[in-house]
């Protein structure tokens, strides 16, 4: 997997998910220095292969090969938390199918201290670059899970004391209402067309984040960081 | 302005922002039937003919000529928020050049009942149809402003009573220790850098989201959506 952008690659030395940079011949002594500092050894390449090797121009002279992502055991979240002492707090994405809203969701998750991120495998973004680099290098240090069947992994968790809340716009309660001082998993639907009637069908209760605009619905990324970050100070 | 793509395109159609819709020939009678009861008129034109349009091929065989965005004048959102009898609320960017955060930025602003989002001129993303896109529309009901100068921007509300918040990592308090009960501006920095020096000065607040995983900030729009939507729960 490789990325590419100044930015992006100067992340990524820091998360330590790096294998190998490239940078383009006649790129300023500035940014090399920069390169060292975060502890690149970088080889010196035609600009044109790094045009190649990413398929654009748009590279800002550095890409970078980093670690493979890895997936999770089903299990693994709630071993996270059991090993850390904290309630679970799990996020399931029910047909989140962009990459950098999936990204963000994992960023997300990761900062505000939640123990996994839960999809169903035919209907998820794939692990790309984009992913990782949207995950400003999270989707490294939080189990991420691929199940074949979403509907059925929230019949199992239920079984192990898990609530089940789906965040949609149609739940019978509002966010400030619901109780999350208890073991949780959030529920995200796609950005289209929401939760699958199966699953919605599966969660123990519905909420609705209030708005007031005539904007109809949140970014599916933002939705879940307010419903992560809220779940998260309630329990303070 | 093009957008593409089924969804896009339908969610523009809602919003009443279309000027022009063009399918390609060979698009299913149910698509087609969808688009009439959307309310479109659309003429069938050969599938090359948007792949030159939007240079992509990833069009699902749709594109549509969207409204151009009009900026507002500086007072519109002080004015909006009189018009509705309602404490502004107002969202500060200081340099978020990403399109797509820059549209969910203004999605979250409207749909949570902020009265405008205000943007440096040479320090902000181009109005664009990938604004609008990210958006979800909400570009066009929601005050767009853009000031040659945020830090002046931000005297000029404070001598109209307005406390001006800025959403910084180093904040000296945290999201639920500040008090969101008066006319507010939330100021929202760049993902890469954070709050410019002047402007951090200009702030009577500067508020932390409390993170506790290894990465170190959000996405600059979930930061954001939350901020935002956790000022308007405040105020209930």
């Amino acid at each position: 997997m490789w990325i590419y952008g100044r930015n992006p690659v100067l992340e990524a030395l820091r998360e330590g998910g790096v294998r190998r940079v490239l940078v383009a011949r006649g790129v300023e002594r500035k940014f090399l220095k920069k390169l060292e500092a975060a502890g690149a050894v970088y080889e010196l390449v035609p600009r044109i292969e790094l045009d190649r090797l990413v398929r654009t121009t748009r590279h800002q002279g550095v890409v970078a090969e980093i670690r493979e992502l890895t997936l999770a055991e089903p299990e693994a979240p709630l071993r996270l938390a059991a090993k850390r002492g904290e309630k679970p707090l799990l996020v399931l994405l029910d047909g989140v199918t962009d990459p950098r809203n999936y990204g963000a969701i994992i960023r997300s998750a990761e900062a505000l201290g939640a123990h996994g991120v839960v999809s169903e495998s035919r209907r998820s973004a794939p692990l790309s670059a984009v992913v990782v680099k949207a995950s400003a290098g999270a989707a490294y240090h939080l189990p991420l899970v691929r199940v074949p069947n979403l509907p059925r992994y929230i019949e199992e968790i239920k079984k192990n004391g898990i609530w089940v809340y789906g965040l949609a716009a149609e739940g019978e309660v509002e966010l400030a209402e619901a109780d999350y001082d208890r073991p949780l998993a959030w529920v995200i639907g796609s950005e289209g067309s929401g939760l699958r009637r199966l699953v919605r069908e599966k969660c123990d209760l519905l909420v609705r984040i209030p708005l007031s605009g005539k904007t109809e619905s949140l970014n599916a990324a933002v939705a879940a960081g307010i419903a992560i970050h809220w779940a998260q100070a309630s329990r303070m």
